[in-house]
């Protein structure tokens, strides 16, 4: 895949370190007022004028995170900048700034990275965030990617994992499910292609849930409408391992337990009809499936009329006292405890 | 060598993602007053009341930057803590976060991941610095860290690589090469022990240089100092891939040339006994060595008398304009055009 879209292959050695970062970075500017250093220097230079700073990484790994076989490098760079700007506005703030190291092994000609660049550039340019450092080296084996996001806000904004309080609502963003049935969808048609590589694929039926795979979006609206609406969340985080993982890290954190029921979890239709075709349970994929990176969120009680009938959010349950457990409601009105059964990169 | 050192072997999948994160990072206390919120939430929070934020960030391979047959765990934990933290005082500027971020093969047992973090901790300990956040995952080969280092400064304070003006003066801390010439006994010692296992190594000849390329100490120390002596550099950066590739860039980024004085250079006695026995010429070494971390930096003429005698510091040379170039003079006062020739780990 990388030789069809690079026809033309330049050798990374050729460049040599400093030219390479030099060659990928340039075009990059600076539009935060914030960023008063960038690229070039031992580090990058932040001013966030009393607000305070977030800080949130990730190191994604081909092998385990991407599968260039059917990921294209623009994609996997835009995603590899969501999977970050996410975690900055789960703590309802505003990102501004990146740094992104990658290795990679000489089987990537400068043209494979080049692309990579250009979906970070992207990503960049449609958040508004600034790149601002990172490192280039190189890998004994295949693409690692790490980003780190920095971010600010004024203190009193900042909402973390443990603030939720018996009766408060569990709303999420947007629906779930899509990026991991995606996934499916992808890797189902990686193997028919290695078994008859003449077989064209047809993703059409697929589209929203595809992209929500490959290309997802950080949710940089919600901290803002929220502050439109007057809400402050009483606690927050992004769904990247799948809510059932997630709710049970704000109930830890939050010394809580939750009711969340079955008939509420939002699915777009994709997602209902992809699961039937597939065999599988819509509510299974809601709760495991991850890589949605919409925001999971808790509110008091009093917002709900704030929140009501909005199109962004769907308020799926409620805060209970922790002695009560985590618990979902079948539609039939029957309680199964949560288990996290989210996306482990340990397991084998 | 892991074996040896970890006769019990626990697996990382028994402990999962989050329960492995936990585990080796219980005990890190955070120590300064501007470290909001650690790990366990989307993002860090930091406090840097109306100072600037630094960020600078390094990824670190195996096979690449490292060979564990020869690193200790806890040593390489440890350096690729003050790699980082090097970048924030080449700022002229304090460090106080870092993240950390590791991917590991399953080769890898729980033990020898609390090897590293025994030196990430240490490192924390010694420089004062919190660990406020990373990413745990897997590898499909060897161990790869991310290291991210968060500093503060007031703004008047910082030193970028851009100031370096004609007549200045050219100034490194400690001494340089030692680290490289480590690199080249060790590597000795796993040939010879490679040949024959039961080979014992007697590095008693060689423990500055070795220490200086396993437990390398980032210069915490020179800001402070700088700052009691009254002298802000023009210029500053630290020395991580050889003395003469990073002047080059700060002549490049200030616009200027330079001369340094290869009598000046500051060896320590082992670094010119080993490069005679090595059949080393030690100014090849100390111009191209790297990874020795210290500080390499420009001063007015003005504040020479500050700085004249004290044993921390070298005056190497001076700042010229940039139409005479980037020159070394020899003990028998022949110029030589300055190359880089430092490492660069995209060559082969």
């Amino acid at each position: 895949m990388i030789e069809e879209k690079a026809p033309t292959r330049t050798s990374l050695a050729e460049l040599g370190e400093f030219g390479l970062i030099k060659h990928l970075t340039e075009g990059f500017e600076l539009k935060n007022p914030s960023s008063r250093k960038g690229i070039g220097d031992d580090a990058a230079v932040i001013d966030f004028k009393g607000e305070k700073t977030l800080v949130s990484t990730d190191l994604l790994i081909e092998g385990v995170h991407f599968d260039l076989s059917y990921v294209p490098l623009k994609h996997l760079g835009y995603k590899a900048v969501m999977v970050n700007l996410s975690d900055i506005y789960a703590m309802n703030a505003s990102a501004s700034q990146i740094t992104v190291s990658i290795a990679v092994s000489n089987r990537f000609p400068l043209e494979a990275l080049e692309e990579l660049y250009a979906g970070i550039r992207l990503a960049c340019e449609i958040y508004n965030v600034d790149l601002v450092g990172g490192d280039t080296t190189s890998s004994t084996r295949g693409l690692i990617i790490s980003v780190t996001a920095i971010g600010h806000a004024p203190e009193k904004k900042i909402v973390y994992r443990n603030g939720a309080k018996p009766n408060d609502l569990i709303v999420v963003s947007g629906d779930i499910g899509g990026a991991y049935l995606g996934l499916q969808v992808l890797e189902r048609e990686k193997a028919v292609f290695e078994v008859n590589p003449n077989m064209q694929p047809d993703l059409a039926d697929y589209t929203y849930i595809i992209e929500r795979q490959l290309k997802p979006e950080a949710r940089k609206d919600v901290p803002p409408m929220l502050s439109e609406l007057g809400i402050k969340p009483t606690a927050m985080m992004d769904i990247s391992d799948g809510l059932s993982s997630d709710i049970l890290h704000i109930c830890t954190q939050s010394g809580v337990g939750c009711r969340i029921y079955e008939e509420k979890l939002p699915l777009d239709p994709q997602v209902i009809s992809t699961c039937e075709e597939f065999n599988l349970d819509s509510t299974t994929i809601a709760l495991n499936g991850g890589e949605d990176y919409e925001l999971l969120f808790t509110i008091a009680q009093k917002d709900y009329d704030k929140i009501k009938g909005n199109p962004h959010f769907s308020v799926i349950g409620y805060i209970t006292e922790k002695n009560e457990g985590e618990m979902l409601i079948t539609r039939s009105g029957e309680p199964f405890k949560i288990i996290a059964k989210g996306w482990n990169a340990l397991k084998e």
